[in-house]
């Protein structure tokens, strides 16, 4: 039995999500599928975190166990060519320790979420971004922002069906960025509550717009309380874009 | 009677190109058709460029005469909402002298190419560029363009199909730059020959693997034959960029 490290990309669009859902199709399926494809089994695929529905992937690392005479190379090809037409692709594949899990071994997990601000609907990006009509005072965003970083009670941030045991959080860094009518947030930590990034932008944005002060991010964090929450942004600007792990454990 | 000029954005896949096409839908017909939508007169709709199918647009210029009193605001706005669901947008939108064609008047155009340089599939990019597998040699691609630069009989790079009477045209620049696993071919010139751009990227392509010299690229132009035409590259990756015109008759 080998453990297999793959790295994914894919289009959050058609999904309900990285799980297993009875009501619609989740990129764990589609991998699952395409795994079955080459070899016949049935394998479990275990990935570094589970996206919602609609919620892109750049960078997703997930692993699972083969009993299989291909080599990793050989395995990335075929796995890419069983995952057609889905919009999912195997960036990297390795053969790691049996000891190395994508999700328990994960000790840091980064995001982007992009807003396109402007006027116009979106065209080449439709169901990629987000688009604000209002224009955003990405300065103020970033360093109202600051307020989030460090260990928190995130509750505000939290979805309803967050299934996390603690809402005690400790977001590593997030900042603000501007390129044109592009805006990006990046924003980093161990691990993240359900819904935590979308709510932490759709609150930073009320701040982009001037109808939420930096005090006013900082008493809804206080507050501990999920109706403090300024809104939720779309899952259409979110990407998981990469995860981290201990060097030793990694090859 | 007052001449609207428009900025347009469009993802092509949808599209049979720009122009009207009995066998499917294009841009020009969402457009005439969003104008109707809003103003209920049959509008003919003249742009810079007419781009093929699958090719997409950041900054087309189009342009066309309306008896309205709506503002040119007002009627972008409209025609922001008459043009949904498709995957085209408004940017701009302005009263211009009826001197003003956005074909006839237009002195230049510049359009990029975009490849993704790697081995697996395009998800999020998908339609949206070329992939190509073979590692490029980005330098080499940028140094061999050159020869295309200037006054040239471009047979060679020309659809069997252009419409065009004289296939001498003048490159007034090209440019091949990599950023990451993106590399992107930009190419300006008052005007193209049909399927120019993407004869030379594909060309290009061969050079980028190795396959082809320098020379090979010259030798291929002065052949002035179109068998000599090494490889046309897909549509997927290329977007009219903007089009440009004497300053004075902008406004």
């Amino acid at each position: 039995m080998t453990r297999f490290a793959i790295t994914l990309e894919y289009d959050g669009r058609p999904f309900m999500g990285w799980q297993h859902q009875d009501h619609g199709p989740s990129v764990q399926q589609s991998v699952e599928r395409a795994i079955k494809t080459i070899t016949r089994q049935d394998i479990r695929v275990f990935a570094a975190g589970r996206t919602d529905a609609g919620v892109h992937a750049l960078g997703m690392r997930a692993h699972f166990d083969l009993e299989t005479r291909l080599t990793p190379f050989r395995l990335m090809e075929g796995l890419n060519a069983g995952l057609r037409p889905d919009p999912v692709a195997v960036l990297t594949c390795d053969e790691v320790d049996e000891e190395w899990h994508a999700r328990f071994s994960c000790i840091g997990r980064r995001y982007v979420y992009k807003i396109i601000n402007r006027r116009a609907p979106l065209t080449l990006d439709k169901g990629q971004a987000w688009r604000v009509v209002r224009p955003l005072d990405v300065t103020a965003m970033h360093q109202a922002a600051q307020c989030l970083v460090g260990q928190h009670d995130f509750t505000t941030f939290r979805s309803t069906q967050c299934q996390a045991q603690s809402p005690v959080k400790t977001l590593d860094s997030i900042s603000v960025s501007r390129f044109g009518e592009e805006i990006e947030v990046e924003v980093a930590a161990r691990s993240f509550l359900h819904h935590q990034v979308r709510s932490m932008v759709g609150s930073l944005a009320l701040v982009g717009e001037g109808k939420w002060t930096a005090q006013d991010l900082q008493d809804a964090l206080e507050a501990r309380d999920r109706k403090a929450l300024g809104h939720n942004a779309p899952p259409d600007g979110l990407y998981f874009v990469e995860a981290f792990y201990p060097p030793s454990e990694t090859e």
